[in-house]
């Protein structure tokens, strides 16, 4: 396939993809901000989150924020800031934050280093925990301890788990479409004597 | 936090997660399926797919076919198969294969040595690239290479890239709620110069 459309077809071919605001802030107190369709969890116990970098092709702002000063935070976005969020990803240079172009309001919390996105319902500060390098193709991951998760008890069920649809968290394909979601089935915890007869 | 309710929030709060079944086949020939949220776009030239796979306790009968055989396909789930791929995460003996048990079925196409699914509509054949430990919580990454890609073009858009509403794909948060999406919003590439005044 030509490059362009075989970008397209690999981007959006793990399906839905969580959509997040990474906020960072430089040693020189300088703000970042920056959309990632790659946030994965690696773990509870410890709470660990992990993210994938591309290669470091030009300035990469949120990776060197995050390798200078060891902190982050992770920002669902939500349908009221989707086209805001969507624009962060211009090759701004350093010295325009994506907080200030894009009006987003950069929050701090909890004496956490770097900045939280006010207008997220779901936020959250890790502190950089590895980088692991994958050479086969010079990307990076990016693994985080979780610190802190700020958000509204309205947001979580009775398990504590977070309920999305109350955060009115959205969803990405590609790079370019975003989704807002409906839930359609919870099952109970999987337990070989109890599993149906399909 | 207690250890669950710990889980059940860590789970999900990165957001929205993909829904796949991995197909695989032992050595010997015993099929297996496994339903997974992990999986993560690398990058599209060379075309990779990463996922997670927790520790090594007991068997992993997943992780042992790739390894051994170095083949294994990545499938959609859609809202039709939706119960059963989520019971194929019921600790089953090694002879019993979840296709079997969850009556989903084993497809083989293009001479490839892993099953796909039958009735997912998106399925994607991939070879191990590489294996990455993850040391800090004894996860583990497996990457592969895209090799086949088998969907009706009715799934794609005029850019190649793949219609998830069309395809009936689905979503996950946590460990057991599932979810359909509606597309709210496309926007452009992000150039500097074209983000709009907000």
């Amino acid at each position: 396939m030509e490059m362009l459309p075989r970008l397209s077809l690999i981007n959006s071919i793990t399906g839905f993809k969580p959509a997040n605001l990474i906020g960072t802030k430089s040693e020189s107190g300088d703000t970042n901000l920056a959309i990632f369709s790659s946030v994965v969890h690696l773990g509870s116990d410890p709470a660990l989150l992990a993210f994938i970098m591309r290669p470091m092709v030009g300035e990469r702002h949120t990776l060197e924020n995050i390798l200078n000063t060891g902190y982050y935070t992770i920002n669902h976005i939500n349908s009221q800031i989707v086209e805001k969020a969507h624009f962060t990803s211009a090759d701004f240079p350093r010295a325009l934050s994506e907080f200030e172009r894009c009006k987003l309001t950069p929050e701090y919390l909890h004496g956490f280093y770097a900045p939280f996105v006010g207008e997220s319902k779901v936020k959250i500060g890790l502190s950089l925990a590895e980088t692991i390098p994958i050479k086969i193709n010079n990307t990076t991951m990016i693994i985080g301890h979780v610190e802190h998760v700020v958000l509204s008890g309205a947001y979580q069920k009775s398990d504590q788990s977070l309920d999305l649809i109350a955060s009115d968290t959205i969803s990405i394909s590609g790079l370019d479409t975003y989704y807002r979601s409906e839930k359609i089935a919870t099952f109970p915890y999987a337990i070989v004597g109890d599993v149906p007869k399909f």
